[in-house]
Formats: C-alpha cells, structure tokens, sequence
C-alpha cells in the first residue's frame, strides 16, 4: 500500500489512496484469480469497453480473439488501451445510506497492444488463456490446428503500467450512527462452480468422462470431481 | 435476438451477431443483477475504464461518486461515455483448446452522462443505488443528509444506446473432436453470499441485530436469514 510505488502519474490512484496497491504480487494474483477483463479503447473518439478473456504469462497480459474483430483490429492501430479486471468480494452494509459499499479488488492497465507474430509465443499465449480458465486443460484437448492458429489474432499488452485498488473489511459508520438498530456488516460475495453440465454429444467416445477431474482451482467449490 | 431492433448503428453487434440482444427486458434484467459496472470515458486521448457501482430507473443509468473523482468530472464535461456489465455465468470446455468459450450475459451503453440537479431525481437516484443491492435497505438506514448529499454528485446516462450479448450452453466441438475421450461441458457460475460477518461496533445499540434480516436476492443464496 504505497502510493509512491506507482510506475507511472497516469496509474497512481486519486481517490481513496490508501486502496491503492503497486504491487506486482497483488496485481498478478487479481489477474489470475479473474476469468474476464474489460477492453477500454477510443474509435472514431468514441470509447468502447468490451468484456473478453484473457491469460498473463510473467508481465504480459495476453488477449485474443478473430481477425474480423473490431476490438482487435482497433487495438492493432497501436493505441493506447485500457484493461480493467474486478472482482467482487462483499457488500457493505453500514447504518446510513451513504457508507454503504463494497469490498472489492481490481486492476487497472494501461499500455499499447501489439500483435504477437512469434509462432511460439502464441502457442504460449493460447495455452495461458486455457491454462488460466482450467489448469492443466491445455494437455487433456485438441491443441490448435494450424488453421485454427491462422484464424486468432492474439495481442499482447505488457503490465508495465498498472495498478491494483482494494477495499476490505466491514462499514464505517458516522459515530452517532452506531446507535441505529439495524444489522450491519458486510455479505462476503464468492464466485463458485454449480453442477457440472456434461455434453453428451460425445458420449459414444471410447474412455467417454461423465464428469470432469478434480482441478483444484478457488471458484469450483463443488461438484468437479475426478470420476 | 433480433440484430434489426439495434437502436443505432454504433450499437450493432458485429461479431457473432446471433449472439446479440436488443431487447429491453435482457438489458435491464442484466443491468439489474450486475452490481458493479465499467465505465469507459477518454481523457486527453487515454482511454480510462474504471469500476463503479450504479443504479437503474427505468430507462437510465445512474453512476455516483465524490466531487472529486477525476471520473466524473471528465464525465461532467459531456463527453462520449461507454458503460459495460458482464454476468460470468460459467465455463465451458471443449475437447479442443480454439473452442473452449464462457458464458455470458453482458450489456453495453452508450452515451452522454448528465448531472443530476434536481434534488429530488438525485434522492431518487440514491435510493437505486442501496436498492438495486439491497432491496428493502433505503427504509431501514439513515437517509442522506444534506451534508452528504452536496458531497455526492449523481450522474444520468440514458439507456437508449444500449445492446446486450448473450452465449448460453455446451461447446460447440468440431465433428471429429468428439471421439476425443476427455470431459466436456459447462461448469455453471455463480456469485453466493458466504457468511455474513456482523459488525460488532454497534453492538450496544438497543435493538442490535447480530443477523441481516432475510432478503429475497438471487445471490443471496446461503445464511442471509432474519435474526
């Protein structure tokens, strides 16, 4: 929590600054632990903001998609974007209506995106994206055919510039307001996995899984379970 | 699913267009489970994309803050603004690495965002913002002062530019890819309520409730029982 850590004026956080975090740790754990990031770009001066996935390898935050894409085909001019993951943890209720909020953790990028030519590095790229959503998935599928590689623009968008803002803990309340009898505190929000919904298009496969194995990853809570 | 019924040209979703949903109810049926949004605007040439809690009425958006919120003071000079939500409603894995998708439902505004001055629609905005995430919250807490409420700019962002994106159910694999012998599906997401944690800081408050009282909300889904 210190804002003298900022890489950059533009990335050192105004408001509430001591939610502000600098640190790397902080920033790849936030990117890891989120399976979807928003786009910020400008179009004819218009912004536009798009919800995609993603995958970081080391201090590069990866991005994909196809090349009849908008987003990526903007992006590719080489200017500046914005990319913004949050996760929700909680909402805080306090005794007046003004101290309600939020716990929350999120990361804010800035950069330029720039297209990975590299055969490898895409291959690399792909693999984070599958790995990040399920870890160890990218051995169990089809790898990419060398069609399917033709057919993904992947950009790459360096962490150089980001920072990470955090709110934790419970409300706080004027101090007449404590005197108000109404329960407050905070309802800890969680993203977790329900019961798995198998294709069953496929079920004629020889060695055919009904269930998927056991992943350990924090949102599958329930029901992924090794057959 | 109708991509005719988009409202403006710059709204027309282009990629995978059967996707796209211009209905108002899925628009605000999605606006309304959100709780926070990503609200994209440009300063001096920078693309920002910044989270935010909201409020719906009817047809308009509303996004809060201080007056000192770099945010909306940019948003305060009546530039073009974008304001995204995304539902992660769950995973889906393929038996190849290209096909693996989520699903998702998620909203995109476009607009101009005004300044609320007329106290009664910013009281009314207010009340969006603690109902839209507990229903039934504005009559048990202290209603905003004046103090606070001066302390409090409100903005309007109509939803008539406004177009939703929806992808439910399995993988689509290619037809060879289904002798593949390894587990396919969706893992369905969803964001719960843990345990509340009481704040305790109020406890010798006559009346004190040591529980949240029992609130109908989908995500509230476990140990948000009246005391």
């Amino acid at each position: 929590m210190n804002p003298q850590q900022a890489p950059s004026p533009r990335t050192t956080i105004k408001r509430v600054p001591q939610r502000a975090d600098y640190e790397r740790d902080t920033i790849y754990q936030i990117l890891d632990e989120g399976l979807v990031c928003q786009v910020g770009f400008v179009d004819h001066g218009q912004p536009f903001v798009i919800p995609t996935a993603y995958g970081r390898v080391d201090d590069t935050l990866y991005i994909h998609g196809s090349p009849a894409s908008r987003m990526l085909k903007t992006l590719l001019q080489g200017i500046d974007v914005c990319v913004s993951v949050t996760l929700l943890d909680g909402l805080v209720l306090a005794r007046s209506a003004f101290h309600h909020s939020m716990n929350y953790r999120s990361v804010v990028v800035l950069g330029t995106a720039t297209l990975v030519q590299d055969a490898e590095q895409k291959l690399v790229a792909l693999k984070a994206f599958t790995e990040h959503v399920i870890p160890g998935r990218w051995q169990e599928v089809r790898s990419p055919s060398r069609q399917e590689l033709a057919g993904t623009l992947v950009l790459s968008l360096p962490l150089a510039e980001a920072s990470a803002k955090v709110r934790t803990g419970g409300p706080l309340d004027d101090t007449a307001d404590y005197q108000i009898p109404v329960w407050a505190g905070e309802i800890p929000l969680k993203l977790t996995a329900t019961t798995p919904i198998t294709d069953l298009r496929g079920c004629e496969a020889p060695g055919f899984q009904t269930s998927p194995r056991q992943i350990e990853v924090p949102i599958y809570a329930t029901n992924y379970s090794r057959q």
